[in-house]
Parts: C-alpha cells; structure tokens; sequence
C-alpha cells in the first residue's frame, strides 16, 4: 500500500496544530506523508499582535519559525492560487523561477483563515490599514511613527492635528486592543518629541453597537470603555465608517474625521481562494463543514478554524477563535488519520474556556469559567497563559525576561522604513477634495477611472476654472514633465477614483514606450493651447 | 544677538556625536539653536550591522533612537535633496504633504557618510544588493532565508546550488565580517531544513588584493583566512566581479558564478549629494577640509566623517572609521561654537586606538596599541567594547542578557516579507541569458533599453528563431494578456538591460490609457501575423 499524503494549506493555528497533531499519530509508523503549505516561514501568536503596537512585546517574540515547530511534516512557503479538486492537485504561487508550483494530495485540510476584506468599501481598499497579520502590525507602527516625526516639525496646524489623529473602526477585541495599545504607545512616546503637545493628540474609536465588545459581558464592556476614556481614548457608538481617503474618515451620517492614519479591523471574511473553490458553503461565505470536520459532500477534504462553519449540536455555529481552531485541529488529526487507518471518527463539540482582551498598559478583561476579571489580574493571567503557550522552555524565558526588562526602558521608536517606494497605485477622492494645489511639489499624475475632477488657477486672489476632467482623462504630468511644481490646483467634483503613477514610473514609461510618449505629448500640447486661449481671453 | 543656527545633516556617528559634543557645550547658555536632520529616526551602530546576519544580535540591539539620544538639538527626519549655499537654505524632500521643507542654516555641518554605489558597473544597480545600512542588512538576511526555503523544495538541481550559493564581494571588514556572519547563519539554520544537504551550501568571497583584510597586519589576514576556510567559506583572491544578472556573478576573466543572491560591499563613495554641490573636493570625491574640519574656502560650512577628507599632519588622509568619526566630533564642535562665540580653534590629529574584525561563531582579529589578538579573546574585547558604547545601562543589561540568553536558543529563522510588490524595475542580462523560457509562467512584460534579444520556440526538438529585437521594441506581453505561459523563449543575443514592467501595472496601464491599449494592440496583432506567416511557411 502507498503512504497517503495529507496536505494542510495555512499556518495559523488550524493548520500548525493540526499537522501537530498527525505527526503525533505518526509516532511509531509511517503511513502518512505530511505537508504543511503556509504563505510565511512562521507561525503568529496572533492574539497578541496589538502588544507589538506599544512594543509591549518585541517583533521576535510574536512569531515562531514554523520548521523549529514541525517534526516530520514538510514546510513549503508559497501561497496557494488554486486548487483542482478533480485531480486533486494544489497550485502554489511561483518562487524564484517562474514555474507553477503543484502539490497532490489524498487529503486536503483547508486551514486558511479569514482575511480582512476591504473590497465594495468606498475608499478602504485605497486608504485604510488592516490589521491582520505581522506585516500589518509592523506597517502601522512604522507609519504611526512617521507620524508623529512629521508632526514634530509640521508648522501648519490644521495638517499637525491630521497627523495627530488616529482613527480605528470596529469596537470587538481586535479594534479595542489596537485601540488601547496606540493610544498608550503615542502618548507614551509624544514625551520624548520636543514641541509636540501630546493635548493635541487624539484617538477614536469607532463602533456601531451601542457598546464595545461585544464579545463579553456589558458590565465588563463598561469597565473597557471608562478604563480606555479615562486614558484618553474617545469613543464613537452607534455609528460606521462610511468611506475613506488619504486625509479623511467619513463616518456614517457625514461627519469626516480629518486624520493621516485609520485602521480597520473589519470586515473579516474567509480567504479569497476559497470564492473560487466549487465546495458547499454557509451564509458567512465559510465553508460548509459536518461536526467532523469534513467539508460537506467530500470524501477527503477538511476545513477548520476562521475558514470553516463548524455546526454546533444545537444548529449553530462554533466562534472563530484560537481556543477552537487549537481543539478542532486535534479532532481534524484524529479523523483523517482513521479516515487513512481505519477507526471511528470524533466530533467536535466545545464550549470555550473564555473570553480575554487587553486594554493595554497592564490591564485587561477576561469572562473564565464564568467569573467576570478585570484590571491587573486579567491581564497578568493574559500574559501568563500567553507565555505557557510558546513553544520551548528557552524561548519562554527569553520573553520572560525581555518583559522584565521592559519596565526599566521605554518603549522603541524606531521607524523602520521597509516598504520600498510606492509604485503604481490607486486612490480614491471624496466631492470637494483637493488631490493637489497649485504650488505643490509634483510627485505624481493620475488617471480618473471613476468620477470627475476640476482644475482651477488662482488669478488675483481670484479662483479660475480651466477645465473639468472625466474618466479616462489624466493631470498632473505637467508637473513632472516639466519638472517645477503643480501650476494649478485639481479638486474633485464627485466622488473620483485614480490611478496614480509616481514620476519615476511615469519617465521611465514616456521615454522608453514612443507611443505613451506622443500620446502625452499631444496631450500637452492641447494643454498648453487651451491655457494660452485662455490668457489672451482674460 | 540673535541665536545662530547650527544645522547637522547626518545621524551616523560623526552627525550624532558633534551634535552631543555641541549640546554640552550650550550646557549654561542658549545661544545657539541646532537642528539634526536625519533619513532615519535611528542612530545604527553601523560595526555590528553584519551580526544581525546570523542573528547574533537583535533588530532593536542594533539602532537607537536619536530622540533619546538628543538633549536640545530638534531632529527633522527628512532626506536632503539639495543644499543653497547663497542662501543657506537646506531643501529637503516632502513629508505626508507634497511641499518643500526648506531649514536655513547659519552654520552647517555635513555628515552624510559613504554610500554604496553601483552606478557603472554592469548589472550591479539591479542585481547586487549593497550592505550599508539597517534596511540592507535586514533585506539580505531575509533574501538569504527565502532562498533557504525555495531550496528546500526545488527538485531542479540547477537550480537548488544557484539557490545555495552565497557571493559577496570584497574582502575589507566589511565584506569578511558580511561573509562569516553569512556562512555561520546558513549552515547553523540549514540543520532545520529537512532534504537540504549542507554540502550544497557555498559561501565564496571574492577579493581583488592577495590577500583579506588589507586594514591589518599579514599574520592576522593569514589567520582570518584559516579561519574562514575552515568553515567553509571559499576565498578567491586577485579577481573582482565584473558583472551581475539576476542569476550569476561573472568574475574579471569570465568565470561565471550561478547565484541567486550577491552581495557586493564595495564601491564606497561619498553621499550624492555631495556631487552637486560647488565646494572644493579631494580626488577621493570627499569633500576638502582643514586641520580643524572646515571645508575649505568657506567660512561657515563643516564637514567630518565618511562625508570629508581629513588631512593628517604628514600630507596623507585620516582613515574612515568610527573612532575617527567620533573624535572629528568632538573637534567640529568646539570649532563651531568657537566660530560663534569667539575662541580658539584645535586642529583634529588621532592616531586610532586599534582595529578589530568579527570572523563570526566568537571568534575575531584585533590590533590594538600595537597588540594583535585573534580568537575568542578579540572576539570578547570587540562585544565588550560594543556594550560600552551602547546609550543608557537599562539598554546594556537588557542586551546582556540577551546575548546571555541566545546561548540557550538556536537562530531565528522569521522571514519578514515587508518589501511589498516590486514594480517597475530595471534589469541587466549578460550574452546567451536566457530572460525567460517557454512554458513559464508570464508575471513581467519587457522594453528593451539597450542590446539585442532572439525570440525562439521548440518545434519537434529543434530550435525555431522567430524573431530578434532591438532597442525600444517589447517583448513578454502575450502572455500577460492571454493569461497563458510563455509561448517562446527569449535569449539574449548581447548584454541587454530591459525595463520590466510587472502584471498589475501593465494591466492598469493598458486598460486605462487608451493609447497604450492600443499600441499593445497593433503590437499583438503584428506578432500574431508573423506567427500565422511562420506556421503556414513551415
């Protein structure tokens, strides 16, 4: 008989405990051939990625290499594009040469999580910051400390209270702790930026439930919000974030947030892939799964965790939390190893332990056993039960000692400029708003795909309208052909979506494609045309 | 009297230090007004950069940041785009508002360091990655563990040893110190890569002299080289590199190394910036300075560090070191505010304490007063040197322990993908390179900028020559618009650099400039043809 192979696709916690729990299986016998998929080289202790925020824990502390977790299983680090459950064949994303990737498998275990999906929200996908993943933490850190360099030395008040102004949108345990541990983090620091008066600090918070968190009790809701008003958090109930640009959060009803940083930590929705994926699923858009943890009507496929609705005995369905995907990984590992083997199949059933959430600077809520904590003690048992889950005594006395020491240094302020430069790109405008000034250094042309624009020129004090531009129309190469500053300001006239191509782009474009080089000559030329018509007729 | 402005533009060593050493001395008065301006909000200690490597230091443990190290002077984080000496005006580059942020200077400092610089040599600015700053260092370890992880499942031969050979050119400190750390990280992770043999594994460092490490005395060059050989780095000496691909290193001579990753620590120039400016300069490009570090000719104007030639006593050059930095600091800043408050000016001489080189895995080399030290003792000295140097005793115990503590952990192994999507990009290939195959998978169409390509396609096992290219044509958009594979192969006739432009952005392009769509267009249809004229000829 051939070794089966059970391909698991995602790190998270579904995927690495689940391979976890079949390598145990595998203990004495080597039946199974075992491979891991995951698009990082490294499992997250995603529940304490908030902490990152206020380098309450260190970036190495967050993360585990996945192979110094696995045993036998094989680790491949691609990101699956596809999958082809006729000849049940994964494929994966190319590597260093541009070749498809393929893995088959005999059984297949869907652990890809959810993702946060920004896709229908006006503005978001453009403009707002998930927070999802370690690359999301870092990047919002790095630019809240951008932030705060600019404000240091902005003299322009209305532009310095933008850049002090931090908007997160959802209320549950994720926006909460991102909440808590940025506001403890730029006050924290604000102390050590001369001139920046930390008055002028400001974060919102923004939900549409009558209270926060959801998630718990609301007399534990309460305690959240005066612990995280009294620091200086400012909560918005009762309303949502409507839209977004690069300088502004719309809330619902029209009030706008004038503000350089808005993260959202929802919607979260399963991962894209399984859109594509010809498979059974429930309302949430999570696949369709029997108490076993068998995507309904297959033979060999299984789901866990963020990206499967797992039914409860009851008709409803399990919480997507790390607790359940941990446990549910241990039924998945037993049932596809019988499934393999031969033996009975287990369900899954659990009622969860409870319910924790940081407020950040030493204090937390938890729901346990059904005993309501809060303040200190929640958020040591927070800490500590964290701590008993890293893997490897060396690695939790490590962190252990890091955070001891954290108490005599103040947090990090390092902004760790890694992004590279921002390339080709889309970005969307609200009626009224500027997308330059005249004046302006010009970085940047665009091309409106939706919606329409005005340019105007100030002539003795006085606003002039040159034109007005629509879909397909582009501005602003004048700037960078030229290479001085924007000759005139473009404010859009409805809601306008762009494209956006940086100068470099746009000289390496023009000079080396003849044809986008006359089209932007031509262009230029009726510009300039139109702008002499119009200043011998004034 | 009004309060003259001291303005620093650099945060390295000598930027850093004379903006101290200028702090003390306002200790009781408030007569000048200084201003850091720095890219970084971090000070680097840039001698430890390559043991982030292998991990034997942290992230954190490497950079401080300046605002903690500053008392009075305000730090603006901006890069200088250019400098007015008319005026005394500095121009710095935008922040989150497209404006010009112009900081006038009564005196001014330049402190800009060396960079590394490509520009000329084939290949290097596209496919070499330099090792300068934080943001090389932690780009190259991450490139190193990805490439460990692509190794770890290429069945392809080939491709797996380009995958595991590691280049690095020159063979200073710099590059020695980049090529241990290196080669002890590699072999250390390797043991948690299942199916990765380590006798795959090569290191070569490439090195122009006859021998390593021309800073120091033959006997510890010669023990270096021991060293380094036996643990497996292959030294080859008097050749350079001559050329880079995104796939090999071609040596003086021809010899062709198949590599996936090169690093190169050699050419060291003066910053940019420096270029543009009309003040006199030594034939090093550095700027000229007196004994006591004012450029010369000027009156107000100062420069130390990488940034300046610092002549000794005898005619020759001061070395650029950090040691020299730091007392060049201390100098530049009793002359400034002797310059402003009236005073005598000193004359900077310093023979150097000594110089030491990390071989990695607890071993160096060090001459010291005229001692020469190797092994673990050097090695001892060099850390201990290094916590001292460190700001503030909370940070030295904290990275004591640490140290202490990584005794007990084996090196990280996180890949942090925080690049983002590479863009539009440059790309050189050398004569015969093949840019891409049939069958591949198409991510990036090409215009040509220079050299000449041969379009061919298999047809019963033989070779069909479809078409050559030249300059200004494109190539490798059929793909990207069919959503299908390479249907021919593209070979370079001649060295070729290429524009590529990535699926995303040529999508963007063409589906909103109408033009371009319509270039693409009648490109397509012309190929097309030519491929129906060649089917029906054969």
């Amino acid at each position: 008989m051939s070794r089966q192979r059970v391909v698991i696709v995602g790190g998270g916690f579904a995927g690495l405990y689940t391979a976890l729990a079949i390598e145990k299986a595998l203990a004495k016998e080597d039946d199974i051939e075992l491979i891991l998929v995951s698009k990082e080289n490294y499992f997250v202790f995603q529940p304490m990625l908030p902490e990152l925020l206020s380098g309450s824990i260190g970036i190495m502390d967050v993360v585990s290499p996945l192979r110094r977790l696995l045993g036998r299983a094989d680790l491949h680090v691609r990101e699956v594009e596809s999958v082809d459950l006729e000849r049940q064949e994964l494929h994966a994303a190319p590597g260093f040469r541009p070749q498809p990737h393929i893995i088959h498998y005999d059984h297949l275990v869907l652990a890809l999580g959810a993702v946060t999906d920004f896709r229908g929200l006006r503005g978001l996908p453009e403009h707002a910051l998930p927070f999802k993943n370690l690359g999301d933490a870092l990047q919002l850190r790095n630019h809240v400390i951008h932030a705060l360099e600019e404000a240091a030395i902005e003299s322009d008040p209305r532009l310095r209270r933008s850049l002090l102004t931090f908007v997160i949108a959802g209320g549950g345990f994720s926006g909460v702790e991102v909440a808590a541990e940025l506001n403890d983090f730029v006050r924290e620091v604000a102390r050590s930026y001369r001139g920046l008066d930390a008055g002028e600090i400001r974060v919102v918070l923004i939900h549409s439930g009558t209270r926060i968190l959801p998630e718990v009790s609301e007399k534990l809701a309460l305690f959240a919000e005066r612990i995280l008003g009294r620091r200086g958090v400012e909560i918005r109930l009762q309303t949502r974030l409507d839209a977004a640009t690069g300088e502004e959060a719309v809330l619902k009803g029209g009030e706008r947030l004038s503000t350089r940083t808005l993260v959202s930590t929802i919607p979260s929705s399963p991962h894209p892939l399984l859109d594509a994926l010809d498979l059974p699923k429930a309302k949430n858009r999570r696949l369709e799964v029997d108490s076993r943890l068998r995507v309904c009507g297959t033979e060999n496929i299984w789901a866990l965790g963020d990206a499967a609705a797992v039914p409860t005995p009851d008709g409803g369905l399990h919480p997507a939390t790390a607790q359940h995907a941990i446990r549910q990984a241990g039924v998945a590992a037993h049932n596809i190893v019988a499934a393999i083997r031969g033996g009975e199949a287990r369900t899954f059933d659990f009622k969860g332990l409870g319910k924790m959430g940081s407020l950040g600077h030493r204090c937390a809520v938890a729901e346990v056993f059904g005993f309501q904590i809060s303040g200190f003690l929640a958020w040591w048992m927070w800490r500590t039960i964290y701590l008993m889950k890293l893997p490897g005594w060396g690695r939790r006395l490590k962190v252990a000692t890091s955070w001891t020491l954290d108490v005599l240094l103040p947090p990090e302020l390092v902004q760790l400029k890694l992004g590279g430069t921002r390339g080709i790109d889309r970005e969307h405008f609200e009626p009224n708003q500027e997308v330059f000034r005249e004046g302006d250094l010009g970085d940047r042309m665009y091309i409106i795909l939706t919606g329409r624009v005005e340019v105007v020129r100030l002539r003795d004090g006085e606003e002039d309208r040159i034109a007005e531009l629509g879909p397909g129309e582009s501005f602003g190469e004048m700037a960078l052909l030229n290479k001085t500053t924007r000759t005139a300001t473009v404010r859009c006239v409805e809601a306008t979506d762009a494209l956006s191509l940086p100068k470099g782009d746009f000289a390496a474009l023009t000079t080396n494609i003849p044809d986008m080089r006359r089209s932007f000559e031509g262009l230029m030329e009726s510009r300039a045309t139109a702008l002499g018509a119009r200043s011998r007729k004034d």
